[in-house]
């Protein structure tokens, strides 16, 4: 007799975006092992759970995979319900996938709970669809940072051919990314959206080029979007921007 | 005085897998318009709501956009608490951008509620990352089917540079898409998983490949994700359907 080990995405960061079953499962949660970005007031919905921080903040604090995954076998084979708590969704950029794989080999069952991604998240803060009928039709999900395997990535080639670019994880290399963009064909007047906290009161918004995101070095963890889809929330952004700057020379 | 259009995610169609805001949104609404494919479950929750389906079906049934974006401003001239209510996420294939433009340029208030995109609900049921640490960084969300414009679509460039594709409103054309992404030089033997109804208790998911997709006919509304991240999840199912079908030489 073992528990179920349910992997759950805690949404982008807004208590209100977790789903009705995320929500109902940290209630009834023995254990709930949390990622470090999830905030406080998500896991005081786990109320009679012991919270177990196994946060993976890359370049900072990192607990080994291997151990996760024994803390997740060991806690399936004492308790019932045992909830696996990631960022945004577990199946995207959520590294899931070691987990999932050592606790099915172990006869653990094993349930995910799918989960607003932070891309969604910072869209609707946006006001602005990822695609566009007739205009954008592809979507490319990349994260420069996942990973320390040797195949080579295909994330620039996937950056490049799609419509619209949703950039997971990149704050820090921002300036990298652009001057790949831009070296692989993407014009540097194309537009760029960052997105900081979204989804949460301190949410921030910028707009900017590829050619000029250099400047911007947005705040971790934000989301960098590249596409034409951005071009009419720019100008409108810049507009009231400049209306703000010179009140007296506005019509 | 006029009311605010909430823009809000149902996601992929089972009742807990909305957002706990959405389910607020939804008891608070005075009227919801809502698409042909939102489970009554869901609509359900709108209990003081007058509902209006305004859903448009691709192929089938299709209310003109001009008259939704007229009724929706209707609404906000005469409710407190308008709802538009859109399967999965809003701002991914979910053709937000006219209404949005529409709205905000009749000085409308809109608030946009992300929702769990079916991609991501599929997986969940698939039990299988779009991303793998090491093997997929990229995943390209795409529809060869969005749109009327005369712009040319990188779908099919977007789909061949992802690790990980995962095509929307697609069962309709499986073998067409297939074909496309042989031709452009992925390998017939890529595999290929199919979740129809994701996330329902007629939730359904088969394996093959792209050179054998055009053999199976998914059943819409069904998703085609493509990729190597699904080799071992395909192998596994082979190997349970070959002991269900040959008890008698299993090991």
């Amino acid at each position: 007799m073992s528990g179920t080990v349910h992997l759950v995405g805690a949404g982008p960061g807004a208590v209100d975006l977790l789903t009705l079953r995320a929500a109902r499962l940290l209630g009834e949660a023995d254990i709930v092992f949390h990622d470090a970005l999830v905030p406080q007031e998500i896991l005081a919905l786990a109320s009679k759970a012991k919270l177990v921080a196994v946060g993976k903040r890359s370049g900072r604090f990192s607990t080994a995979q291997m151990f996760i995954n024994k803390q997740l076998l060991d806690a399936a084979r004492r308790y019932a319900v045992i909830v696996r708590l990631k960022g945004g969704d577990p199946m995207l950029f959520g590294r899931a996938h070691e987990e999932i794989s050592f606790l099915t080999k172990h006869s653990i069952r094993v349930e995910i709970v799918p989960g607003v991604t932070a891309a969604l998240a910072a869209s609707a803060e946006l006001q602005v669809s990822l695609t566009r009928r007739g205009e954008a039709r592809s979507v490319a999900f990349v994260t420069p940072r996942v990973g320390e395997g040797t195949a080579e990535s295909s994330w620039i080639h996937a950056a490049l051919a799609a419509d619209t670019v949703a950039i997971y994880m990149a704050a820090d290399e921002a300036a990298s990314i652009a001057l790949a963009l831009v070296s692989g064909g993407k014009s540097p007047s194309t537009p760029v959206a960052v997105v900081a906290s979204a989804s949460l009161p301190e949410a921030k918004v910028s707009f900017t080029t590829l050619g000029r995101l250099h400047l911007l070095e947005p705040a971790a963890p934000a989301l960098i979007f590249v596409g034409d889809v951005y071009r009419e929330a720019a100008a409108a952004a810049a507009a009231a921007e400049l209306l703000l700057r010179k009140p007296s020379q506005s019509a």
